[in-house]
């Protein structure tokens, strides 16, 4: 069939928006019409070249929400009609990962994604008779995207597209973070490093969790109003200090914070996030993406008095079984999406989506279709 | 009151065996007759100069056993005649960090420790006039020491002090890193990098804790004997493989160690054991202390993936409440000490001690007086 796609023909250059092909769902597929995108930073990341995975020509997009239009062999979990949220986490259920209860880095479809194809090594996708890959298992800027059925979280038909889209990616990630991986407790003490769509979604978390104090940091004081709406207590920008900022947060602190999370994708950051975490048990909970070849580095003296360096992806969310919750609990305004959704806009201006979001103006830029 | 002592008068320069003078114990203090110590690679790491904290003219020496001879105003948790190990990580049971239920490690004696004095920034011992530092608050290389109440365990005297002083260090921090830091479970997977006296108590640790399979690295194959005495199933020499050991490590058993443990201190090693750990739940634990200014580094995305970076002092010990039922299970036969001194002689030939072990013929050389 034919569908609307913005298309990334290489690296750095503009989305183009042509009518790609898009083959009918082969054994344990689904086919989805996706009804709205979030444009992430991720997508951005592998579009400017820098994505060690990133193949080319590729059509992005990880952060949906959609319908099910058509299904594979086999497939039992989903039908025609379902609404549904693409995961680039899958969740098999079956594989060592997924039975082991400790992760949600299941891997059933993972050697494959990580390829720009589908699990039976072939893209559903052409242009012009010449193939385009799929994108972290989900390819959300095509209308139409074929999907593993492993990777499609079935959500309640009631919830608004344009919001928990959201759950696909940022907003879920960084409230897992804050349960799943952190584990903050009632009372415990908060850094968020960065307030995109992550960091913020992490100050929600900890606002669940109850913990005492939440303090942020941004370059950009324009983001704290936000961060306090949803329970910042303690805003800060390193441009305002001569100290290295983990220095003021220890001081301000007594010893540092119980958990601290680092959402934007720079590895000094993560070293400063690590060296203010409390001595003696404080954690990092690392979240950004870092580019390719990046390294963090600390003293080992950081770990050995005390502090453990963690990371999460897609915030330990096990995607089939625990989305649908978070989509009740959006609709039940327990977590707060519309205020991520800055900008609205369809498929013709993705473009200026990335435009939005490089210039810092934008939290989340969804697309409708 | 004298003391034969063996000081570090410069880094670098061997310990003589001089006569010091030792002052009596001040309030919250107490005087011990060390009976027996062993040389740690701690000692040679802050005789080397290459220790930050490292101060001279000290005594050195932190794994010792004793008796308590006299106690200043206020002790009342020991007496005279009582068996007990020095702890260099105090137990005070008051401050935030004893109250937490979280770490061992006690702020009580902490910045003064870290000066080579005692809690009100003086020292009990000197030489012909001039003031000698304490070192780690314990001194064990001197016959007679003092110090703090809050770190002295108090121990089953019938304990046979040449063992059981091993208990004031490398043991205790080797075994305690697999139950209170990494809290290895039943059938789990394990490695350990370096057989030194610490990586061999993580072997009997993990074989405490029922673990799966044992895997030790060194580059010494002498060692590999006694540490399958102690429960290791799987013994590998780097030198004899082309590629990275953490990559031998994870396709021997397909996704990595559920927990690995640095127990040398060469922060290469700490990333190989890092990077060797299971995707999803792995967990690194940094026993070994690294020279000066050194750094550990590896890609975020080894965190992202699941993996966890700890570290662990003293091996999550709290000395006063745990280390006498751990003298306990040395009398048992629980915890192996026997095999652990190779060596024994008189505090004159304590340099031979240093000798043995900068050769790798020791595992642990024990002083006694």
């Amino acid at each position: 069939m034919k569908s609307r796609a913005a298309v990334a023909f290489g690296p750095g250059q503009p989305l183009k928006i042509v009518e790609v092909d898009v083959a009918p769902p082969k054994k344990g597929e689904v086919l989805v019409k996706v009804t709205h995108t979030g444009v992430c930073h991720t997508d951005a990341f592998t579009l400017s070249g820098d994505d060690p995975e990133g193949v080319f020509p590729a059509i992005l997009g990880h952060e949906g929400a959609g319908i099910v239009v058509e299904v594979g062999e086999g497939v039992t979990s989903v039908s025609v009609g379902d609404h549904v949220i693409p995961l680039y986490t899958a969740e098999c259920k079956t594989c060592l990962f997924c039975l082991s209860g400790k992760t949600n880095l299941c891997t059933a479809v993972r050697a494959t994604q990580g390829k720009g194809v589908m699990p039976d090594g072939t893209t559903r996708f052409s242009y012009e008779g010449q193939p385009i890959y799929h994108y972290m298992g989900c390819s959300t800027f095509s209308e139409y995207t074929v999907v593993a059925e492993v990777s499609l979280a079935k959500i309640n038909p009631e919830a608004n597209p344009e919001q928990v889209c959201l759950l696909g990616c940022g907003v879920t990630t960084g409230i897992g973070a804050v349960h799943n991986t952190a584990k903050v407790q009632e009372g415990d003490s908060v850094a968020v490093f960065g307030l995109g769509g992550i960091g913020l979604a992490v100050v929600q978390g900890a606002k669940q969790a109850k913990a005492g104090r939440i303090i942020v940091v941004d370059t950009n004081p324009e983001k704290f109003k936000l961060a306090k709406e949803f329970g910042a207590t303690d805003c800060l920008n390193p441009k305002d200090f001569d100290k290295p900022i983990q220095e003021v947060i220890v001081e301000m602190t007594d010893w540092g914070v119980d958990h601290s999370f680092e959402c934007i994708g720079n590895v000094n950051v993560m070293r400063s996030a690590l060296e203010c975490a409390h001595r003696g048990w404080g954690q990092s909970v690392i979240i950004g993406v870092a580019g390719s070849g990046q390294e963090i580095s600390t003293r080992p003296f950081q770990l050995v008095t005390g502090r453990s360096w963690k990371g999460t992806a897609f915030g330990g969310v096990k995607g089939r079984s625990q989305l649908p919750q978070m989509v009740e609990d959006a609709m039940q305004g327990k977590i707060h999406l519309a205020p991520f959704v800055t900008h609205t806009m369809p498929l013709e201006k993705i473009n200026e989506a990335f435009d939005l979001m490089h210039d810092g103006a934008s939290i989340r830029s969804v697309i409708h279709y």
